[in-house]
């Protein structure tokens, strides 16, 4: 099942993606609740509640405007940080320079306002003069289902609701300045997501692809077998002690290739085209500007 | 103005501190705007309007329970670290041996999830065998009033809605491990607030002392004046880049005196109480449980 969140006449809706990706099927939600997007639908599954009811004709996906499946995120979205050996290298004298020299001891977790995210197709806003060091980071995110705290990394698969892209855009120079990441990730608009939520009967994210094209370039290209530490963990770990709640999202880390990687570093720039793709899940594409 | 939030009958409402601090006054608030507390309150004030009219008659406070002034503020609250020379000193070879040697360069930013605040007088949870380092933090926290962003230095004051108290309780060893501090401040319960907010036109945040007891053990004592990055700075450093919106907290860091700084350390243990009491602005004490 793909749960996608979009306009339709200047209202937020829910819907369902058909099969053949080219139509969605509104649901029936009350309007406080379709303005949440997706989060409305999780919270009622993680009730034990069906799926809302349809509601109206199928309409053309092409006719409308996506918004990020979660367009406001119930609190901070989970991040982690250096969850892929080949990235961990390649940022080794830049922001992993004072943390830990074993990136297997335990993962790095740092968070992203809620309201940075955009939708899959909308532009991201560099941020002028507060930074010239804009970096794009392609990730997989894992969408909490049934909340929990201390879950076992045995039982964690069974608290994952579905899956769906971010770009968990950076400012490396604000990143590393203060030190902890939180402000050089949370600019506005810096977290692109969609192009919707892929239920986790539909896709299993232990085994998937990752990769991202910066204007038409292949930049990075990752399997997700190859993180450190995989989703399982990441829900133990994140759930120790702090209770998770449906809807939280856990972006699991990228892969090698991001532009401070590169020699010499290539930041992004007004009018650049990124473009992230995981496979089974779909594609999101956002200018900067 | 002192804006408490309470539980009369049940059912959480706002009301007004007297002048002598023995009573209550509820302000006539919408069911759903009563459950977000103050927040409701200072969203309002943002937008020019007036204070909600009094409903009913003065209570007395000793007769209810008080409630985090913002029992889930709307996002991760931003905490700075490191904002107190003496402070910085105590913990320079353990929480920031791996920060930039020089304590005046950047602030160091981080976030606390909303879920983990509680009031001024409910018991911490300590979160049994996931940390054995449990340490206090007393803190002023901002709150903001007006939103915006690029707040210029200058203009800061004018974007602040008042003050309150906040205990930033802390896993020191999962603070350390996971190199990011946000899941080590984040377990649940660990953000005790109140006793209420005192509004700017009330309080000096910048002039005031915070003090903090364990066991009626006086631990830490620094005035506000004596902040590495003052007020306005912290403001003007957040809001660069990033929106921010009414009933945003920004904790403003601890003075020297936590649990790990002393020699050799001392964390919480069960049945440890913490009092933090701030000049001007009131007392919350919480029990370790």
């Amino acid at each position: 099942m793909r749960i996608a969140t979009f306009l339709l006449d200047g209202q937020r809706r829910v819907g369902l993606v058909s099969a053949d990706g080219q139509h969605l099927q509104p649901l029936k939600l009350a309007p406080a609740d379709a303005r949440r997007g997706a989060l409305a639908l999780i919270e009622a599954a993680a009730n034990g509640q069906a799926l809302p009811e349809a509601e109206g004709p199928e309409i053309a996906l092409a006719g409308v405007r996506l918004e990020a499946p979660l367009p406001l995120p119930r609190r901070n979205l989970w991040c982690v940080g250096r969850n892929y050996h080949a990235h961990a290298q390649e940022l080794q004298a830049s922001v992993f320079k004072d943390n830990n020299s074993n990136p297997a001891s335990w993962p790095i977790v740092f968070t992203k306002v809620p309201e940075c995210v955009v939708g899959p197709h909308d532009d991201v806003q560099l941020p002028g003069a507060v930074s010239s060091q804009i970096d794009y980071e392609a990730e997989l995110a894992v969408v909490i289902g049934r909340g929990g705290k201390n879950i076992a990394r045995a039982d964690a698969m069974q608290h994952v609701f579905g899956y769906t892209v971010v770009n968990d855009v950076t400012a490396r120079d604000v990143q590393m300045r203060h030190q902890q990441w939180d402000m050089g990730k949370s600019f506005d608009t810096f977290c692109p997501m969609g192009p919707w939520i892929v239920t986790a009967d539909a896709l299993d994210g232990t085994k998937t692809r990752v990769r991202c094209w910066v204007n038409g370039e292949l930049r990075q290209d990752g399997p997700t077998e190859n993180m450190i530490f995989d989703i399982p963990t990441l829900i133990e770990t994140v759930s120790r002690g702090i209770t998770l709640y449906p809807g939280d999202v856990i972006a699991t880390g990228t892969p090698a290739g991001v532009g401070l990687g590169l020699t010499p570093p290539r930041f992004l720039q007004p009018g650049d085209v990124v473009r992230i793709e995981i496979d089974g899940l779909g594609v999101i594409e956002n200018r900067f500007a």
